[in-house]
């Protein structure tokens, strides 16, 4: 264990001898998992001294690596010279996304510093949703004149191999007067001759995307085409950026982790346990203290028929186990339902589909948990009848259960609200209303059999 | 809502009337994810017609974008023929997570249908365990020998250019003597001269992965660097193949939804509806009765204190609110330490840091929430005491709740047992048992205030 953490306690060391060669060396050489790793351990003040040392480039990689909340972090405690040389090495869209979540004065202030074309440019990009491809992509590309032959577009690429080097060149891009004419392979480049004009060799129909396509658009895009990038071409058939497969992918990924987090209640935004405590503890409060209200009322049910509960005592053992079992149940189908939705095979409106499928699975789980249950409650008090009024009301519940959680995210889905964000809460508070109904009304109508 | 599903219906009609050439015509026009969705909604009779009509490439490309289970479920029900046609024309990567799961039989006689060196690839390619490079990689690559010049390879690119059409040629990768020498760009072989020998031009120190790479390997590995692919070496320097980042991407996303199933009890892979009833049940059940038996162990805490509880009834109540907002307290922290881990800042050894930062989450929310449970049980009875014995049950509780749920997945980590799938039962049960032992215990302190 004291091996794996060696090269943290070393890079803290060298920040502290403030050592920019041994630092730089060390960026190098560390794979980047253990870089984001050793990031998140160290201190605001270590973070930022890092940051200070590390050379325009190498921050620029580290803030590419780490996660983008504390990307924006970095930025935000660094000086404005400093962020200012570190963004002109960024991407387009992390330049976008770092200095949209900018104080506005900040951002300013940085962009005063920027070189002043990468500063334009983000002044343009930073108009689009970042959710859509407008948002999504990359101005770092290579385009070249229709007119031009492929002996001037080698000659080109041979004497601006260096700044090309960072660019995406698995495509390039062909425009004539500013208007996007189509794509050309790097191999059809290679499999002309010289005095060929790009005009004859360019793939004419490709297909283009609008800068307001939104996220969902150009997943299913790049599901069907086998393509590294999508050419993004305003309404008068300007060029605007390319969106890169890759970039698409981790815009994805993240949105499929952050729904993970919602299911479980984390409000607002991706947790860290590097950030401040106030915020941690106040994005999972904001929806615990919605869903304690919810629960209260739920067992206010409980409340109502005290006096059954009174005469048979041994219903309170097992009335935690119905609203337990029912909320599992339930919350089965609420994951299937947000995973069909991802996946495009079920649309919103498809409720009373769902409904069926998801009440013959209710029928078998409930009578199998139902059988459960009621035997244990049989057991327990050598009482059949106890054993028929919890086993029932749990069979029941559970049938609910399963119907309201699997449509209530495409409920929620049409009406256009997160549904990963309030499945969860809508569906416990109705199960145990039902079930603490269910399971007293029971025993209320047994109550002969039962004491 | 009608226009919609018109595809769907124009679909099915053309395959009952065994329109192939229509059908070809719509996939063609059809979106990737009508595809897919089409697909879930035809019945198994359906989904097999549909199959057999389309052309060989077609049904590649179909079962290329429907889900992997349902693709397996295609080729088994297909014809020994079909399946064998079809199977040529997928990617070898496809081609062997299909065959690795279909009855050793079946996946023989396909095999023996093959063209022979797609089958003998694929008999080499099935050793490798699914989520190592070797069983990421695809066997589509272009290499030439290092002592080739660059006019012959282009010769030979234009010669074939339409049997490479559909391999990965962003890179080509040099060999000598079936060693692996190294990696060579597209527009290198475009900036150099006709006779430059492929061994003067090919980049030497290029990154290789071995067979046996696992597959957070090579996410952290395509996380570093920003290449399309990266070539599988052997110990004796031999090319494999090449892990591409699209396909690395996927199989990381498809784990990540999976994760998201696992989390809410859906076991043994994942569920859709349009699979078999009792598949869908089962899955769910598995877990839902190991989950049935340990919610009844816990409850059996409350007969325990039957008398406590049948002195001061009003405790039944909110028994089961504490059982279930410390569930919701520890889930939230399961969460965040599940994507701690994916994202890589937390280690599995690390529980005393984590453990820490969970109590002083804990310890606010605690105060929180039992204030709030504690107020709505004051309010309910006009009791104080009854309050404080709520409130400060459900408190505590929520710091030990918060704690486990932190550390539980890193220490199932550590145990190499799936965090997702184990943590929520092991924490409710935990959470549920002290919680009604705290709250049946003060209370019994507390008696004779109580009624």
């Amino acid at each position: 264990m004291e091996k794996e953490t060696t090269f943290l306690e070393e890079l803290s060391d060298l920040i502290k001898a403030k050592d920019e060669t041994a630092i730089h060396d060390m960026m190098e050489s560390l794979k980047a998992e253990d870089l984001v790793y050793a990031y998140n351990r160290f201190s605001k003040d270590e973070q930022t001294e890092l940051v200070n040392l590390l050379s325009p480039e190498d921050a620029a990689t580290l803030l590419e690596r780490i996660p983008q909340n504390q990307a924006i972090a970095a930025i935000e405690n660094a000086q404005v010279e400093t962020a200012a040389s570190i963004l002109n090495e960024l991407y387009s869209d992390d330049q976008v996304d770092i200095l949209a979540e900018l104080d506005t004065r900040d951002a300013e202030a940085i962009l005063e510093e920027m070189h002043p074309e990468e500063a334009e440019n983000v002044r343009r990009l930073i108009q689009y949703d970042p959710e859509s491809a407008g948002g999504l992509m990359v101005t770092e590309y290579l385009a070249f004149d229709a007119n031009l032959t492929v002996a001037q577009t080698v000659k080109d690429l041979q004497e601006k191999a260096e700044e090309y080097e960072d660019y995406h060149v698995q495509y390039i891009y062909v425009t004539s007067h500013d208007r996007f004419v189509g794509v050309l392979q790097m191999r059809d480049l290679l499999l002309s001759k010289p005095n060929t004009k790009l005009n004859t060799i360019v793939i004419k129909n490709a297909f283009t995307m609008p800068p307001d396509a939104r996220l969902e658009d150009l997943i299913s895009f790049f599901d069907k085409y086998d393509f590294y990038g999508v050419p993004i071409v305003d309404g008068e058939d300007q060029l605007l950026g390319i969106v890169l497969r890759k970039d698409l992918r981790e815009a994805e990924s993240e949105k499929s982790n952050l729904e993970l987090l919602e299911t479980q209640g984390i409000v607002g935004g991706e947790e860290l346990r590097s950030m401040p405590l106030w915020l941690r503890s106040k994005r999972r409060l904001s929806w615990l203290s919605v869903n304690i209200v919810l629960n209260i009322i739920a067992a206010s049910v409980i409340a109502f028929y005290q006096d059954t509960l009174e005469e048979v005592i041994a219903l309170a053992v097992f009335l935690p186990v119905i609203s337990d079992m029912s909320g599992c149940s339930g919350n089965q189908a609420v994951a299937v339902s947000l995973r069909e939705l991802s996946l495009g095979v079920v649309k919103p409106y498809e409720l009373a589909r769902v409904l069926w499928q998801e009440i013959k699975v209710g029928l078998i789980n409930g009578v199998v948990l139902g059988f459960l249950i009621g035997l244990a409650a049989f057991i327990y008090q050598g009482n059949a009848y106890l054993g028929l009024v919890v086993g029932g009301a749990l069979a029941i519940n559970t049938v609910v259960a399963v119907s309201i959680g699997g449509t209530i995210p495409l409920f929620l889905k049409k009406m256009n609200t997160d549904p990963a964000l309030a499945s969860g809460p809508i569906l416990t508070t109705v199960t145990d209303m039902l079930g603490f109904f269910l399971a007293l009304t029971f025993a209320g109508v047994a109550m002969n059999y039962l004491v």
